[in-house]
């Protein structure tokens, strides 16, 4: 594999920096290659301006338009190519973060609205009154799998079917279904540390343990079964899902998994 | 009232900015008092480091807990000590904010990150075996109120029940519930502008109405009806939503909102 981890956590000595270590002394020891976006050591600058599009930031700013021209015109900021390359190169992207107010740490969001430009992760194919572009199973991205490895502070049964955050499936379908699998990544089920901030270093060989046979096995586990857009499941142009495709009492996010 | 409004565009010229400038205009005229936190002109710091907690800070950094030490102390940094001074003195608090890829830009995302400091919006009250904190529906921000106004790129049928990205109410879930009511500010239902991209000049009228409608109501509005964690609603200390509680059909987020 060529896998590309992509790394959010301010303090290098933390449970997250040994989860990124450890991944990358497996994939390494197991013959894969291995590349790190490690965005804290990086001084990754997080917010999106005009500064990310050069020439072609317009006045006023119109951040997908521009982002996609700047992109076509190779005028984007080189920071944030080097990641698109590095995207583009790899077929398996891991991303470690902790799970900061249900979702990810700013600095890896602004990872995903920089990097993801119009014309690159959105925007991409036509957009019609019969199509609405080539996404969610299609796009830029797609021949590719990944896999988030997050740790969350809370207990497991506050993100069970009826814990009080909602369903670790659905707190995880923003970042899953609505950033990766948008433009074409498969995506793995997350590898999910509860209580994390309860994790002690004796504990660490047990999740040491985990995390590694989950690391050995990313070729051969099936992805989750997002339905793919443009594919039969929806109603045109509303996107819409057809009725009776879901499994008996499905609603929500849930939908959008195959039965 | 007293209104704090968070804005989080590049562009002064947006119409995510019109959004922000017509709710002081409207609002001032109303005789309310209004305070901005225009991110992106205050240049905010996005991301979370050791320099946000002076010498609370530890080595290794610890997040949650140097944050709350560094509360307590009163070393945190005075850009942070600045918002929290204005989510106190608020009493009603908009976010005005586009969404990308299905959240908050991640410079509103920092805003969270560092303002939400443990033990100010997290980490509050008894943690025991049989209470675990004060926080949905309690907490050092109870009293207080908020609105998201947010503008979407897509069309209203992709949010819909059945629509491809889910519903609109599951999406905003992690913030007005996970970020907004976890620290006990009550959620008004939000103000959500579709088909943003689209929105021409001679749109606005159309949307300045309905915003300064909402604005104008907004004393009169009944919040989001969330689920209270410590009055009998859930096992403790699952925190599983007692069985029975929901009304027929409803599952994952949902559960959380009273019938």
């Amino acid at each position: 594999m060529k896998t590309l981890i992509v790394h959010a956590h301010p303090e290098p000595k933390s449970l997250n920096s040994s989860l990124k270590d450890l991944a990358v002394s497996t994939l390494e020891a197991a013959g894969h290659e291995v590349r790190v976006s490690d965005l804290y050591a990086m001084n990754w600058k997080a917010v999106v301006d005009a500064a990310d599009y050069g020439p072609e930031a317009s006045d006023p700013l119109k951040v997908a338009r521009d982002s996609g021209r700047a992109l076509t015109a190779g005028t984007l900021t080189p920071d944030v190519v080097a990641e698109q390359e590095k995207l583009l190169w790899a077929d398996t992207v891991i991303f470690q973060f902790p799970l900061w107010w249900y979702t990810m740490p700013a600095i890896l969001k602004g990872w995903v609205d920089r990097v993801f430009t119009h014309r690159f992760a959105y925007g991409v194919g036509e957009h019609s009154a019969t199509k609405y572009g080539e996404r969610f199973g299609e796009g830029t991205l797609a021949g590719r799998r990944a896999l988030l490895s997050v740790t969350v502070g809370g207990p497991e049964s506050h993100y069970s079917e009826r814990g009080i955050n909602g369903p670790i499936d659905d707190v995880l379908f923003p970042i899953q279904h609505g950033i990766l699998y948008h433009p074409g990544i498969e995506v793995l089920p997350p590898f999910v540390l509860y209580s994390a901030d309860r994790t002690t270093d004796a504990d660490f060989p047990d999740v040491a343990k985990a995390w590694e046979q989950r690391l050995l096995t990313l070729e051969t586990t099936e992805p989750i079964a997002y339905r793919r857009q443009n594919f039969g499941d929806y109603e045109i142009p509303s996107l819409h899902l057809k009725e009776g495709l879901e499994p008996k009492g499905r609603t929500g996010f849930g939908l959008h998994v195959r039965g």
